[in-house]
């Protein structure tokens, strides 16, 4: 089994519908669990609970919020069918997690599920892939100068690889336009789906940090799309931002598969503070 | 009174925290009451839950699903505070009516408030509005070839001039660029605010007409950011799409106040049938 596949391995439903997991520090960075991770769980806890009631499998939205950070430990995943209709399912998923005997919860989101076969094709409008040197000549995040997040397990789950023409921010230079792109794997060369596909809009550094901010920066709001399976191989992703007002920034990701077509975007609303 | 103010007018909480409003067919548009107004009236009762328990006010975020269309009568609000912290509040909202005795959801949404002061200033980083002719040299969309939606209430309660530029879709030829532009006003000029801010993200017609197609647009997700309060005056507002695929698009709404500052923007994934 992947590392990834391990990872958000579920048990249920139980009596009451719920769905059970173990978060772990190997997807942990700055002292939580990835949210990415968290939304990849949620979303196959959520398509579990729809096939099993006949309704739709593939995750076509996920808009969510953050509660509390994860930690390492079991974790417990309960979806909701709000609605299933012939061509789309629409659900809540809640994760909470035991702490000292109290439910607390970690992530709320709305999911709409449907058949991504159906609704990959035709492409009437789409984005190009962006114009940049292939992985083999972008340096890797791994080789980048050390931070207090370098040890951190998330990191080592990727491959990842930056575009020379946006990575100054690692070096102290960052550009100021509020660009990022680069290429993205897991480690272990398990090849993305659909469900992990939320978990890469989020496995970049922010945006943020190429306009100079380096703290963390918690996501306020989340929702991505997933427009069609991805192919085999290597992800392209570009981030971006165009609205950066008192602290607060929309994030835009976009990913193209190994084919060129785009396959997921998200926008999370996130926080981060900026030298002054 | 004005009209924006009597529809999201609410009585409230009852002893299970609940908030009750009225739909009227005066904001119905193609059967429904606009679910613009339904997130304006969910958002203006999760706002008032907020604030008397000492959360915040203004929504930051809005991200929602719509499980049934709304029809006019009694509508109940159900919000449900998740976490107050320091600079946010975040919740949750229903909102539910009685169909035939049995209570029927019709939309739930996630919301983040916060203080919009706080987060407007300073502007690190923006789009600025987009150059078109002002309001008076703008066709308004009343002089528009009736359609089977022009008597429709919810189209009375605004003043909506198009660009010039991006309006030949209303005369069977769209652009096929998938944009559209435009002033807006409420009817009875009462000012915007934040949360009429939500409404006014929806207020156009689907930029999916830009691309040809003609018929409903159902909403499979919206999520909306509040920027900054909106000075009076018309807003000017952009719609655009840049991933239409097997009859789903996205839908990009940006909204800019009467002082040419972006208050607020939108994506909406929602489904749309094309000529083949």
């Amino acid at each position: 089994m992947t590392e990834y596949d391990e990872a958000i391995k579920l048990t249920g439903p139980d009596d009451q519908g719920r769905y059970t997991g173990t978060l772990s520090d190997d997807w942990a960075i700055g002292g939580a669990v990835n949210g990415g991770l968290l939304m990849s769980l949620a979303t196959a806890a959520t398509a579990a609970c729809s096939t099993s009631a006949d309704g739709h499998a593939d995750p076509l939205t996920y808009s969510g919020v953050f509660l509390s950070p994860g930690t390492a430990g079991e974790i417990t995943a309960y979806p909701q069918i709000l609605r299933t209709g012939r061509s789309m399912t629409t659900a809540e998923v809640r994760t909470t997690q035991r702490v000292d005997g109290i439910e607390v919860e970690r992530s709320r989101a709305l999911l709409t599920l449907g058949d991504l076969d159906r609704y990959a094709e035709p492409v009437l409008k789409s984005e190009p892939a962006p114009d940049m040197p292939g992985p083999e000549d972008c340096p890797s995040a791994a080789d980048a100068p050390p931070t207090p997040l370098t040890g951190s397990g998330f990191l080592k789950r990727f491959d990842l690889r930056l575009d020379p023409a946006t990575v100054g921010w690692a070096i102290g230079r960052p550009s100021g336009k509020g660009e990022m792109r680069g290429w993205l794997k897991l480690a272990d060369e398990r090849d993305f789906d659909a469900t992990s596909l939320l978990m890469a809009l989020d496995a970049f550094p922010p945006v943020s940090f190429d306009l100079g901010s380096q703290g963390w920066v918690p996501t306020v709001e989340f929702t991505g799309y997933v427009r069609a399976v991805p192919a085999p191989g290597w992800l392209c992703m570009r981030l971006s931002t165009s609205t950066v007002t008192g602290g607060l920034l929309e994030e835009d990701a976009q990913i193209w598969d190994s084919t060129g077509r785009l396959v997921a975007h998200s926008r999370q609303l996130a926080s981060a503070r900026f030298p002054s």
